[in-house]
């Protein structure tokens, strides 16, 4: 090991027999944790090249088991995200894509710090189970065609204690081992194609765009060498996605979008997904194709009833998906008046993930527990105008929480009118990455 | 502990405060040692500006106890090497300054890899205590002015648990690390005055010539913040330092030099950090006052007597200062003889060193026990005219050793006359470096 991390130190470039000696170890336990957070360093300070990439998803993708899905009858895609703040677009994606004929073996995971996580907000679905072992997996995936679900400590277990070890030792934004604990996992579920939406701008992991599009570069070609067909959406988290921000209020949001409604932000960007999801697994020819097909989905009511189907397979109430007014909402709604007049110039969807872990519904530590009924609703977004006094958000809570207005407050940057009203609208999908 | 990483992990400079909790937690066991890991390695990555380094000694400095010297009469002044192979300069160079007048409570250490240490080669001396307590080092120190002892393990404690790490880790070789594990144990000796002797070439920790430069700048720089009086020698070690390689024939060649022999090289150095020693400690107002200083001790005999007073102090047999023959010597002595007529262009000191590993008489591990009585000699040293057959070298072990023998033959460079003839000679002293 000792030699390993000199080579890295180095600035060198390590054999794939020395990548798996490492991860064999990691997984053993017999390679202490000083001398990984040591190598880990250096490789945040150092990179990989992409033959190292390589060689590190596939040993952790080794360290576990790999599941098979031969003669499902349908192509296996899965969608992952960097993470940001109201994203809750894999709630009706999954469902959505499976409704037009895909599996979609989607494993998911929990929020920390100021993002959320797509297992806690289903978990806001009463009776909603998200661990599921092999054989509930396998036979939901084949029954309904989708299921979400946290990751069984057997898959890339390697993975599992690489992650914690870097969580403590600053070494997460490392464009190298994102793309292996990543992959490892996807590939270590068995999908055979995946779409990455990769988030930049301030509510982002990776907030700069060339940071982001060289992970989204490195994920869809590292993926391609895995044999895994991958695309990626560069995608913008500026702001806040959709008008909820929480778990039971987000998971209300994505049903709605199943429902034909939900915000505009939140359709575009699941429908922009669907697409790619769509021709990835080859059942749509091109971009037209999917959206016909993502239309009629939707206008038959199919995607609606799959959601229903996994929520019920799951264990969950599946009256929530048609009435989402039966998930847990905090009792007391404090409402945020505009300060002045004019637009609404930004939104900081950090500050907002902040706030949503100050009231409970997030996560400083990963065992802390998320209260599923408190969250923000954003009712104007960026480019909006506003009055004075006019209500711009509301904040629901167990008891009152004026700090917590007051914080939402300091997020929001209002100014007059011709400033903001000059500004380009922007895309929410700025580039599309493929390997 | 995960902030102070991420800043340094991204090029930013560590507080005071945040270097002393570091250092703090390290003392009391309670930051993680995969945290010390990726914060060392990112200190390596990234560096550390002349005040992070200060306060990191401080900090370090401040784990432990730090002895005083308030009353001794007599200015205190050390001496400490970078590290090298055939270095034995320390054995000498301690009672011959000490015999001038200036205490010297010499901290030392023990060999590893290529590198041997001063201990190992005391103890060759039958009865030689190295491990002394702090009365027995503080009245030898005031009686005979001179002790040359291990590091008391309350003595920068923080050091001792960092060093360990930084072994196990691949991060020895980073200079703000080792500027401040050595100040740090070197301030806490209560020395007032201290020669650096930091070696370069292929036999040295750091083999560049501008490396060694920087560190020789910031030992200096920083050991002046800390208080103390300091300047370095930037000194070769291409080849190694004088003829015997080992541990009792290198105590023998170093007490040869107290006699008024010993080879050129170790006569020379010696002499030079003499000189350094007595001009840094106030006893010599120059150079040439310095040298008479030395040569007067040299030719009363009092340097040797000091020799003698130091080991019979610390429970060695004084007589072998005066008559080396009374170490410990291996009994069957392998010639090594020149393959080719010609002029020895080079000797790796780096492959010598490792022959001494590999006899037994140096250490792979911290652990290993070391044979005192084994060694290497070298009859011909670089510059100098060797014929065909002619024994250039000798290898002492306990019993024959061929290999050896192939491998010293392999560490040494023979050329024609006239290219090696070309060459200047160099001196061994390269650049003086002060604060």
């Amino acid at each position: 090991m000792r030699e390993t991390i000199r080579i890295k130190r180095d600035g060198g470039t390590l054999t794939r027999e020395r990548i798996e000696a490492w991860i064999g170890g990691v997984t053993a336990g017999s390679v202490p944790d000083y001398q990984s957070a040591a190598l880990l360093m250096a490789i945040f300070c150092r990179g990989m090249t992409r033959d190292e990439e390589v060689a590190l998803a596939r040993a952790m993708l080794a360290s576990g088991r790999v599941l098979q899905w031969n003669d499902l009858g349908r192509p296996t895609v899965d969608k992952h995200s960097t993470g940001g703040v109201g994203d809750k677009i894999s709630i009706a994606l999954a469902p959505w894509v499976a409704a037009c004929g895909a599996a979609v073996p989607m494993i998911s995971g929990r929020g920390l710090g100021h993002t959320g996580g797509t297992l806690d907000k289903l978990e806001a679905i009463p009776g909603m189970r998200t661990r599921l072992d092999a054989t509930a997996f396998e036979s939901q995936l084949r029954r309904i065609g989708v299921v979400m679900a946290g990751q069984s400590p057997d898959l890339a277990p390697a993975d599992g204690a690489l992650y914690a070890l870097r969580d403590v030792t600053a070494t997460v934004e490392s464009i190298p081992l994102i793309v292996a604990s990543i992959l490892s996992k996807k590939a270590a579920s068995g999908t055979e194609s995946i779409v990455f939406d990769v988030k930049c701008g301030g509510g982002a992991f990776l907030p700069e765009l060339d940071r982001a599009r060289e992970l989204a570069r490195e994920l869809t070609h590292v993926a391609a060498l895995l044999g895994l067909r991958a695309s990626a959406l560069l995608t913008r988290m500026d702001e806040p996605l959709g008008e909820a921000i929480g778990n039971a209020n987000e998971t209300a949001e994505a049903f709605a979008v199943l429902g034909g409604g939900g915000p505009s932000d939140v359709v575009a960007l699941t429908r922009a997904l669907g697409v790619s999801m769509l021709r990835l697994a080859g059942i749509a020819r091109d971009g037209a194709d999917a959206e016909a097909r993502l239309d009629g989905a939707l206008r038959s009511g199919e995607a609606l009833r799959r959601a229903e189907a996994m929520v019920e397979a799951q264990g969950g109430d599946p009256r929530v998906v048609a009435d989402p007014s039966r998930l847990p909402r905090a009792a007391v709604e404090t409402p945020v008046a505009a300060p002045r007049s004019g637009v609404v110039a930004s939104w900081d969807a950090r500050a907002i993930g902040e706030i949503l872990v100050e009231l409970g519904g997030g996560r400083r530590r990963k065992e802390d527990a998320v209260d599923h009924a408190v969250g923000i609703r954003l009712l104007r977004k960026t480019g909006q105008a506003v009055k004075a006094g006019e209500t711009i958000a509301t904040v629901a809570t167990r008891e009152g929480d004026e700090g917590a207005r007051e914080a939402v407050l300091r997020a929001v940057s209002i100014v007059d009118g011709g400033a903001a009203a000059a500004r380009e609208p922007r895309s929410l999908v700025l580039e599309e990455v493929t390997a």
